[in-house]
């Protein structure tokens, strides 16, 4: 059997390219590393690297993370400046004893030391973005926070090996140096090859109460389905923020057992997911809740038609 | 009921003050902060706060986090450079809605705009420590790598209200931007009021693979006591990282439950803790472990006074 399963629909080129790499016998890690790699490197997509939105400063900074199932060895980097493929530091990362969750100033340090390549990440549509939501908040009086759609990547190989990438520009108008959940091993993903893996999108503040990837892998070593895994931990993570909390943010997750078999969940009603398997052909799922569960019914084409659209549509300054 | 618990002796002067703060009504989050904050103030304490040991470029970077049982939020701090107390700083941000994990130069900002002072961090007996670690990995070959006791301390307070905070200089000799566990939820510290909380201290990289402190709270949760909760995470995770990832650092965790009950387990010989609750007094206890069970006893006046001695003895260097 191989797998793969993705937050979002940004992730689709990334995750076809992997699919045929995964169904003829590439390792999960270098998958998962490479879809990530592909939406880091498209422009258009504003919430993971190259074209990702600033924070309230006005500039990029990138958190992306690597975990191999096997070994349980992870790296991450958090509020990496201007270095083209975060997740590529991360998975460098993943391969050290010692420091392998690099922050700031440290992080690029290290990545350029390891001759990973400079790149400005701030794009033109970025600071259009900004420049309006600076515009919006000041009229308006919204918060200024929003953004958060992570892409996080689950691979299962032929050799039964998993790995997890995940990688985001995070909160968008973040303050400087603030994580969220994605390079926080147990909240934003975890692996272990000899279960499953999840990883999650949201706002990181409140998945970080749940560890909320940790507890789904860990369900599902408890013998749960990975769908019963991924929904149980929403709803009552959710639940208990609104009780003891007072309130809740968006919460998404995707993951995938060993055997192949995935789940998704959401308390959201616009989170998709793409996935394929040696069963299951390449989809764009979007998924809703109902009374407590997770539906999810492939996109059609006038769906796929409007996000082309969306991502491409000029920005109102 | 009340109760305090916290690794290392070093904790002793800080919650033998908070004790008194616990048994006459205070707040468990002030009580822990408080107790904290005085280990980070104490110079020879060399791996918290004032007087703990640089990074391999000879910085003080200091973590800290807060998390409140009550509401489930937290703050932390991470790679915090030349304010006086972390913890208090972690405290203030885990009052924040967003933007609660700061690190680097935006934590820094964040706490000098809060009020918070700045505070020269490296002593003159840190420097000695380093220079000295310097030759010595250079002459010997050494790893460069040590000293991990980071200060964790988890209160409950008579209102049945349960904290923890934690705060750390790290790995000696870490590089710049490293994060360990200390400020990650789930890893280095998790508190429930409904049912404890527990707090690490040992290697970050591995502690994290297993979600320590969150798994600890779990299983006490399920029913587990604290001390069996806290012997089996630390054995199975050791157990894990050995065949997994083929080596296992130090491990070592205490955890309370809402009765006040407390556990302590370790991999090593020489962890030591504190603890005192209504039916406890204060006590310094030593703990080893003996077929996967640890035990502890009360440290006696000779243990005490080498401890003294050791900490203020001249560094050869």
């Amino acid at each position: 059997m191989w797998g793969i399963i993705a937050t979002w629909r940004m992730a689709l080129e990334g995750v076809s390219e992997s699919a045929s790499a995964l169904a003829a016998g590439k390792a999960a890690s270098t998958s998962v590393v490479d879809a990530v790699a592909a939406v880091e490197d498209f422009p258009l997509y504003k919430s993971v690297g190259f074209g990702g939105l600033p924070t309230e400063n006005g500039d990029v900074e990138l958190d992306a993370a690597f975990m191999d199932g096997d070994t349980l060895a992870f790296g991450a980097v958090g509020n990496l400046v201007d270095i083209a493929n975060p997740v590529r530091v991360a998975h460098a990362l993943s391969r050290q004893r010692y420091n392998c969750l690099l922050v700031g100033q440290g992080a690029r340090e290290w990545a350029l030391e390891q001759g990973f390549r400079e790149k400005t990440m701030l794009t033109e549509r970025a600071m259009q973005h900004y420049r309006k939501r600076c515009r919006e908040t000041l009229d308006k009086g919204l918060s200024p926070y929003d953004g958060h759609d992570t892409v996080g990547i689950i691979g299962l190989d032929r050799h039964g090996s998993m790995s997890v990438a995940t990688s985001t520009s995070g909160l968008f108008m973040k303050k400087r140096g603030r994580l969220g959940d994605s390079p926080i091993m147990g909240s934003g993903f975890y692996c272990d090859s000899e279960v499953g893996a999840a990883t999650a999108t949201g706002v990181g503040e409140d998945l970080m109460k749940g560890c909320t990837s940790y507890e789904i892998v860990r369900r599902m070593a408890d013998g749960m389905s990975p769908q019963q895994a991924a929904d149980s931990v929403v709803c009552e993570l959710e639940d208990r923020l609104m009780s003891r909390f007072g309130r809740a943010g968006d919460l998404s997750v995707v993951c995938m057992n060993r055997r192949g078999e995935f789940g998704a969940a959401t308390n959201i009603k616009t989170f998709s997911f793409v996935v394929a398997s040696e069963t299951q052909p390449l989809t764009v799922f979007r998924a809703d809740r109902l009374r407590e569960k997770t539906h999810y019914v492939p996109v059609d084409d006038e769906w796929m038609q409007a996000y082309a659209a969306r991502i491409r549509a000029p920005i109102e300054e």
